[in-house]
C-alpha cells in the first residue's frame, strides 16, 4: 500500500508559502506503516493537475491530494478530479444547505462562490467538515483511490484523521499486508554528518542488503544532526524488538566514539531535555538574552507545562540594559564574564534557581574586537558560575538559532555534570 | 522553460524535515521569469528515483535534483543519473585531491566514503563546491537538462546562483523566450479569505481568461492572508507596468472595503513595518511578553539594524516578575489592565520611548477565569496608554503566534494614527 502526496498551488511552485502539509501527512502515514515513496507539488492548472493525478495513480495505491477545494476562483481539485475519474460535476444540496447554514449562524449573508464547494464529482463519498466549508472527497478510480483535502493545515489534519487514515488501514488490511514499519531518531548536537557516518560506518555496512533494518543520517540544520533507524517486522511487536535491539548498539556506538551527544529522541527537541531535567531537580529557570534576543525564551515556552519552572528572562538587546538591569560592569559586552555576569543577574532579578545567559555577534559586522559568531554562553547553577566560548558559523539567523540551541545544550551538559 | 524541481531523501517522505530547497528555488525561479509546474519528493531508492527524474524530464524542459549527493551511503543521486544519462560513473582525480586537501587544512582524517563524493557521471559537468564536500552536477540529457546540487541549503543556494541560475538564463534566450513574469504580494492581517475574494471579486471576474495578469489569495496561518497579483509582459518593463496598475487597482479595493489591512508587500513582515516607524520616529522601543514568551522581540532582532531602536524586553512568563519587575498589581494578570501597566512599566524600566506588551491564556485549561485564546494588548506611546482586547482562535502555538502578530499590528496602528 503506497501513498502519493500531491499538494496543489501555484503559491507552492512560486515558493510563496512552505508545504507544511505533504511533511505532516508522511510523518503521519509513516507512524502507521504505510509506505509513501513520491510527493509532487502542482500549480492551479487545470491540465496540469489531471496530469500530476494520473501520474500519482500510475506509481502509487492511494493519493492524497491537498488543496484547491476552497471558495476562491482559483480552486479547480474538483474539476480535475471528475476529469479522471470521467464523471461530471453534481451539485450537492446538502452541503449547500450545510454552508449557508454556517454563514447564517455566524450572522453573516454567503458570497456566492461559496456553493463551488458544494461540488462533488459523481460517485464521490464525502468527508463532512467540521472545521470550515469545503468537505473532503474519497473518489475511487478503478481499484485505486483519490483523497482529496482542503490545503488549510487545520481542517486537512482533522479529515485525515477522522476519514482518511482508517479506509487506509481498512485497505491495507484487505490487501493482506501486515509488515510493519516503525522508526526511531537520535538527535545530536555538537558532531558533523560525516563524524557520525564514520562511527556508526561498520554497522551500516554491516546492515547493507538486510532489508529489516536501516540506519539514515538527516541534518537538520540548527536542531542538529539526526540518526533515523528504521525497523520493518511481521508485526509491531517484532518490528519494535528490531528496533529496540538496533538502538541499543548504535547508542553505544556513537557515546563511545563522540561523547553525550545523544541529546533526544523523535519528537524531543533540546527545550524538552531541559524541561525533564528542571522537573528532576524541582527548580527555577530564568534565562539573560542578548544575541539571540527572546529566542531561547520562546523555546523554551512551548512544552506544555512550562511555567513550573521557567519564570521568564530579560532581552538585554541594548547594552545598557545589561549594565542597568543584570549588573554587567561597563564595558565590552561580548565576553566570557559578562555572560557569566548576567547569567547570575538574571537569576537575581527573576529570583530563579537556575541562570542561563547568551551574549555575542552576530555580524556581519564584529563588536568589541570580536568576529561575527563569537558566542558565549553563562550558566550560573547553585554556586557554580561558568562559560561556555563558542565560534559559531553562517549568516546573522543561522549564527542566533545555533547561539539558542549551542545555550540550551550547555545548560543541559551542567546539570548532568553536577547531577 | 520549464523547470522541474526533484528533492531527493527519504528524511522528506517520512516527514522527519521540511523540504525549504523546492520553496526557495521555486522563489528563485519565479523572480527570474523562469516556469516551475511540478515538484516531486522521492526518497532514497534507486529505482525511484530514476523513476522521478525520467517523469521529470517527460513533462519539463530541465529537472534541479536537490540532494543525495552527501558522503554517507544513502546518498545515490549520482548512480540514479549516470542510469538515466546511459553512462558509467567516474572517479573525477581533481575532486578527489580538491576532498582530501580539505580535510588535511583542518587537520582531520579524511573518511573513506568521502571518495564517493568524486564519482561523475560520464559527460557531466562540475559546479565546484565553495562551501562543503559534494560538487554540483550538470548533466545533459538529449536536448534537456538535469542540474544536480547537494540537499545543505547553504551549499545548494550558492551553486543556484553561481551556475545553475546563468545557465537556464542562457538557455532561455536560446529558445528565443522572453516573456517576463513578475508578481507582487499584498500581504494583510485580520480580514477572511473569503472576504478578500469577496472585496477583489469583481476585478477577479474581470481578469478571467486574460492570461496576462492573475490574482491569488494565499492563506498563510500565523502571517495572514497574501494577495499574490502576477502578470506576464512583453519585457521587463511591460510586465512592470501591468502590475503597477493592477496593484493600484486592488489595494484601493481593499482599503475601501476592508480598512488599513495591508502592512507590507512581497517579504515585508509586520517586525518590518514596526521597524520603519521607530526609524522615522527616532524612538526606542521595549516589549513586555507573558503568553508570547519572547516570540515578538525574537521577531524584531531578526530586523538588521535593530539595535538603533530596540532596547529589549522582559519576558514576565511567572506572574511574580510582571508584580515585581513591571509594577502589575497583585491580582489577575490576564487584563486590560494588566496589559497596559506592563506596556508603561517595561517602558520606565528600559528606558524606552515606546512599550508594547501582551498578556493572556494560551490554554487549553483557562486561567483567571477566562477562556484560551483571551489576550490583552498593551500600548504606551507618549501620554497614550491604550489596550486591545482579542479573542484568538487555535491551540496553544497558533494563539501564541496571533498574539505576537497582533501584537505588532496593535502598535503598528496606534503609531500611524498618532502619526
Amino acid at each position: 500500500m503506497k501513498v502519493e502526496i500531491v499538494a496543489v498551488g501555484t503559491e507552492l511552485l512560486l515558493g510563496q508559502i512552505p508545504d507544511t502539509n505533504s511533511q505532516w501527512l508522511g510523518e503521519q502515514l509513516a507512524a502507521n506503516g504505510i509506505g509513501s515513496h513520491f510527493h509532487q507539488h502542482v500549480g492551479d492548472n487545470h491540465e496540469r493537475i489531471v496530469l500530476a493525478f494520473r501520474t500519482a495513480l500510475a506509481r502509487s495505491d492511494a493519493v492524497i491530494v491537498c488543496g484547491g477545494l476552497g471558495p476562491t476562483q482559483d480552486d479547480i481539485t474538483r474539476a480535475a478530479l471528475a476529469e479522471v475519474m470521467n464523471v461530471p460535476l453534481d451539485r450537492d444540496e446538502e452541503i449547500v444547505a450545510k454552508i449557508r447554514a454556517m454563514f447564517g449562524s455566524r450572522g453573516r449573508a454567503m458570497p456566492e462562490n461559496n456553493l463551488l464547494q458544494a461540488d462533488v464529482p459523481r460517485g464521490a463519498a464525502i468527508i463532512p467538515q467540521t472545521r470550515g466549508t469545503a468537505p473532503g472527497l474519497i473518489c475511487a478510480v478503478g481499484l485505486k483511490v483519490v483523497y482529496a483535502v482542503p490545503g488549510v493545515p487545520y481542517e486537512m489534519t482533522d479529515m485525515f484523521e477522522r476519514a482518511i487514515l482508517p479506509d487506509l488501514l481498512a485497505r491495507q488490511r484487505d490487501a493482506g499486508e501486515t509488515s510493519v514499519i516503525t522508526s526511531r531518531v537520535l538527535r545530536t548536537w555538537g558532531a558533523s554528518e560525516s563524524g557520525l557516518a564514520e562511527a556508526v560506518g561498520e554497522r551500516f555496512e554491516a546492515l547493507a542488503g538486510d532489508g529489516r533494518v536501516t540506519i539514515a543520517f538527516l541534518a537538520s540544520g540548527i536542531e542538529g544532526i539526526k540518526v533515523r533507524l528504521t525497523a520493518r517486522g511481521d508485526d509491531a511487536a517484532h518490528a519494535t524488538s528490531l528496533l529496540v535491539d538496533e538502538e541499543s548498539l548504535v547508542r553505544t556506538l556513537i557515546e563511545e566514539k563522540l561523547g553525550d551527544i545523544i541529546f533526544g529522541v523523535d519528537d524531543e527537541t533540546m527545550e524538552d531535555a531541559i524541561a525533564t531535567r528542571m522537573l528532576a531537580r524541582h527548580e527555577t529557570l530564568a534565562v539573560a538574552e542578548s544575541i539571540t534576543g527572546g529566542l531561547i525564551a520562546s523555546r523554551l515556552v512551548n512544552i506544555a507545562g512550562a511555567s513550573t519552572w521557567f519564570r521568564g528572562g530579560v532581552v538585554s538587546y541594548a547594552s545598557e540594559v545589561k549594565f542597568d538591569l543584570l549588573g554587567v560592569p561597563r564595558g565590552p559586552v561580548v565576553s566570557a564574564e559578562a555572560a557569566e555576569t548576567m547569567a547570575s543577574g538574571v537569576r537575581a532579578l527573576l529570583k530563579s534557581d537556575v541562570g542561563l545567559s547568551v551574549t555575542g555577534v552576530a555580524g556581519p559586522e564584529e563588536q568589541d574586537g570580536q568576529p561575527a559568531g563569537t558566542v558565549f554562553v553563562g550558566v550560573a547553577v547553585g554556586d557554580v558560575v561558568e562559560h561556555v566560548a563558542l565560534r559559531l558559523p553562517g549568516d546573522r539567523p543561522r549564527i542566533r538559532s545555533y547561539s539558542a540551541i549551542s545555550a540550551l545544550d550547555a545548560l543541559r551538559r551542567t546539570l548532568d555534570r553536577l547531577g
